[in-house]
């Protein structure tokens, strides 16, 4: 069952994810697409169509079942690998991100939280103890994760992703507002831009705006 | 030039915003969509396939030019509108979100800042002083804002946006941990769900995983 999933599919995995998890939550073991897409606020042939992709988990009248197909986008994935992050930060963006986002359910463990700031190093956040960031080579040494959430400063982020690549990191998650892009093949990055979200909430508003002006011309 | 964008253009039309700022500020007039393509690490065909959407901004051998190619894509993602936001909610989400978020260069005005917790509100973040939520009700009559951001807790959020919706705010920017999800067809949201990247960024972990296994088995 190797084949090429679209880029477009993978970004909605992880929403389709959560919505399983949910369900599976809430003790609901098959969903039909047209209840998934209620839920979900998305056409039910959209959802037939992204599903296909890992095939014999909808059955005609029947709908899906819930757990068989959370697992399977959960090995998609990688979920089922049991990787293990560290947090370096714990300013605003860091302290919500490891506060909210539910590491365990996801398939992650975050199993540390670095700072430079003294007045934050040996504070609790998210029952972790904040670590200083002096420490970060011989914890990556001994526990070995896999990858790192950069919550920094624009301007230390680059900094901190070439000490972190050079104590083995590969995989970046970068919440610091500019891009890490790096050539190496054997690096991951998933930059996230927050304001990004704002201009394609922009986008929507006026196209809404456009169609009702359209409408009410009629 | 009324032509239907595709989604997967629009979600990539901020990223060519952002660059396309970050140039206009450096002084670049032109730019060619090989060395766009190495800014952004995205296929130059990609790039230009993308941007033939809009067409008329990239001439063979001579590249985009770049306030040109900007403005048209202010004008699409709405940013020329003049739109104004509130901020609901000023923890961490939300203090990390208005400190960090460029509004003017990205053509939006952040207007006010709410908060329940008596603790905050009085105090000053990124230039604005945190207002009591009592009293937004009277602050959206008076200033018409278009679009609330929320960054509430959980438990709150469905109550805030039926609050707003009351006031007459009909775009939501979601970042509360849980979907807002509205039937209205006056009424737009962008949920974003910071978890979502962590399983992004794994999925990418695992397929270069893979990969480098079967280079190296080679």
């Amino acid at each position: 069952m190797e084949k090429r999933i679209s880029d477009s599919v993978i970004n909605r995995l992880p929403r389709y994810y959560r919505h399983l998890t949910d369900l599976l939550e809430s003790g609901t073991e098959r969903i039909s697409s047209r209840e998934l897409s209620e839920k979900m606020n998305i056409t039910a042939s959209q959802i037939r169509q992204d599903l296909n992709c890992f095939g014999g988990f909808g059955q005609q009248g029947y709908g899906y079942n819930v757990e068989l197909l959370r697992n399977e986008i959960a090995k998609i994935l990688g979920l089922t690998q049991g990787y293990t992050a560290i947090l370096i930060g714990a300013g605003h963006m860091g302290r919500t991100f490891a506060t909210n986002t539910k590491f365990e359910s996801r398939g992650f463990r975050l199993i540390g939280i670095f700072d430079t700031d003294s007045k934050k190093i040996g504070q609790e956040v998210a029952r972790h103890t904040i670590r200083d960031y002096r420490e970060v080579g011989s914890f990556i040494e001994e526990h070995q994760p896999q990858m790192a959430i950069l919550a920094v400063p624009k301007d230390a982020m680059h900094n901190v992703a070439e000490e972190m690549i050079a104590y083995g990191i590969r995989a970046f998650l970068n919440f610091s507002y500019t891009e890490l892009s790096r050539e190496d093949e054997d690096i991951v990055v998933e930059n996230v831009h927050l304001s990004d979200s704002l201009m394609r909430l922009s986008y929507k508003l006026l196209e809404n705006n456009k169609k009702n002006t359209v409408t009410s011309q009629k």
